[in-house]
């Protein structure tokens, strides 16, 4: 059994924090091959809101690009999001947007694309917070990675994000490495410089669907190879995973982040479809038997110390 | 420095080695994240001839699946492959067949193609080596993986065979972990069993190209996110891997296996297509700079000990 005191010192006793550490304590009889634990990185191992860390980057890219040519300005989709118009961008719609945000990297390289997505999360700050943008994680949660890690568990981000935008920052955020992140992926070109050397471009289109709901099961299958026994989310789009992740042949656990404190962070709920209605992700949870962590009762700390 | 004498045991003293060494050597001053290693596995980690280990996978269940039904035996694909009729098979093309054997594991879950493929290869036997199938990976090969690893490098293998073929048995053959296998996909589709608990079912459609060529690149950056400091291979499949290790900012390295050694193995050339004309992959490589290794000349020992 471990020394419950002496591990996740940002968990408060309870019993989520008992249930959390009775399935690392049982896991130490699965083997190592299986101890594979997958998690969502907006709003579960970093805050999402107000709005999306990445689209901070776009429009921050976006913004340098417009000082260097005004015309971009004037592109509709670029037009709403540097106003704010949030009626222009409803009726634009989100994938749109995106297509044109992430339009602006088209042509760079991988290594290129990473630069500048380090900088930016190098540099910017969280208004509300209050607090660098690499200081936006959640300490528990950086704890609870750690743990798995120290019992032999391969940890996995599994991301709604751009792979390569979360690639850039994995390593350094949460000690995942490139290869043990799954996200939305756009296409590369393969191609030849002057000197006939091969060159990989980012081109503008997605590579497949984006990575949300059922694609996230089916992305860890064809990307990572192997089936979570744990998992870890904070919305409908976690659903999929969470419940695959209690599907095996040994006991699952499926940790459900609940977004309960404005004192700290933001509150707000999120749902999941389900066959026949929509479904608030905490009442899915709670009709599954997921462990639903909320982040004002279960948290003693919420971010790490500055 | 390293010991010279004391490390990769089956390798022959002379150029190919001290090359070999060398780049391992200088290669403590390239940071950790970037010491990332790509393998081909058919032909360069282990016998390709004369026929691929996964084919006679396939060929073996399909005989187990005509013992059961012998009308499946009429099938066009599968009269000529039982038959080996290489003019019916020829005429057919191998795509239709390849696509006619993987739709033999249409409904699988992913799980149970897994304990398919490694009861066979746990039994199988390689008739021309007389060896067991287990056995017919390549001693030296085997060492440098180790050699990379204990030198911090992440040795992924990057497969124009089926994904989930290899990575069945890549853990035990190889040290390699699941999510560091990248080859060629078969979709998953999602759904729900009775209980309304998810699953994953193997399709009999391939989830984008084989990966071959230039898409060994492009799926190395999508799946994995980091670029070779070093690669292997022995096909003109591989050319485009082997050329991007050596395009980043520190020196890389491309190895090319050649089978020259009828006498333990097979011997044998592959060519690639360049731009206007198709070219024996070793001359290739020489004019390219690749560290191309002799299997009778640079490898004293071919297969592990039995």
């Amino acid at each position: 059994m471990s020394q419950r005191a002496d591990i996740l010192p940002s968990w408060r006793p309870g019993a989520v924090r008992e249930a959390i550490i009775d399935f690392l304590d049982q896991s130490a009889s699965v083997p190592t091959a299986d101890r594979f634990a997958c998690f969502d990185n907006d709003g579960t191992l970093w805050c999402e809101r107000p709005t999306y860390v990445q689209f901070d980057f776009l429009v921050d890219e976006l913004k340098t690009r417009v000082a260097a040519d005004e015309s971009m300005a004037e592109v509709p989709e670029f037009a709403a999001v540097l106003g704010g118009d949030m009626a222009a961008m409803g009726e634009l719609g989100l994938p749109r947007i995106g297509f044109a945000l992430t339009g602006l990297f088209e042509g760079l390289s991988p290594q290129e694309f990473t630069a500048l997505a380090r900088a930016f999360v190098d540099r910017a700050s969280h208004a509300a917070l209050g607090r660098p943008v690499r200081a936006i994680v959640y300490q528990p949660m950086l704890e609870l990675l750690d743990e798995l890690r120290r019992r032999d568990f391969t940890v996995a981000l599994v991301t709604g994000g751009g792979t390569e935008f979360v690639r850039a920052i994995s390593d350094d955020l949460y000690d995942v490495p490139a290869e043990l992140v799954v996200g939305t992926l756009i296409k590369y070109e393969f191609g030849r410089d002057g000197d006939d050397r091969p060159r990989l471009r980012r081109t503008g289109a997605l590579l497949g669907d984006a990575n949300e709901g059922a694609a996230k099961v089916t992305n860890i299958q064809t990307q990572l190879g192997r089936r979570p026994i744990l998992a870890g989310g904070n919305s409908g789009g976690d659903r999929e995973m969470l419940e695959w992740a209690c599907t095996g042949d040994t006991p699952g656990l499926a940790i459900l982040i609940d977004h309960d404190d404005e004192e700290h962070e933001f509150r707000y709920t999120s749902t999941a479809q389900t066959f026949a209605e929509t479904e608030v992700i905490t009442d899915v949870g709670a009709r599954l038997g997921w462990t639903v962590v909320s982040m004002a009762n279960d948290w003693d700390t919420v971010f790490p110390a500055l």
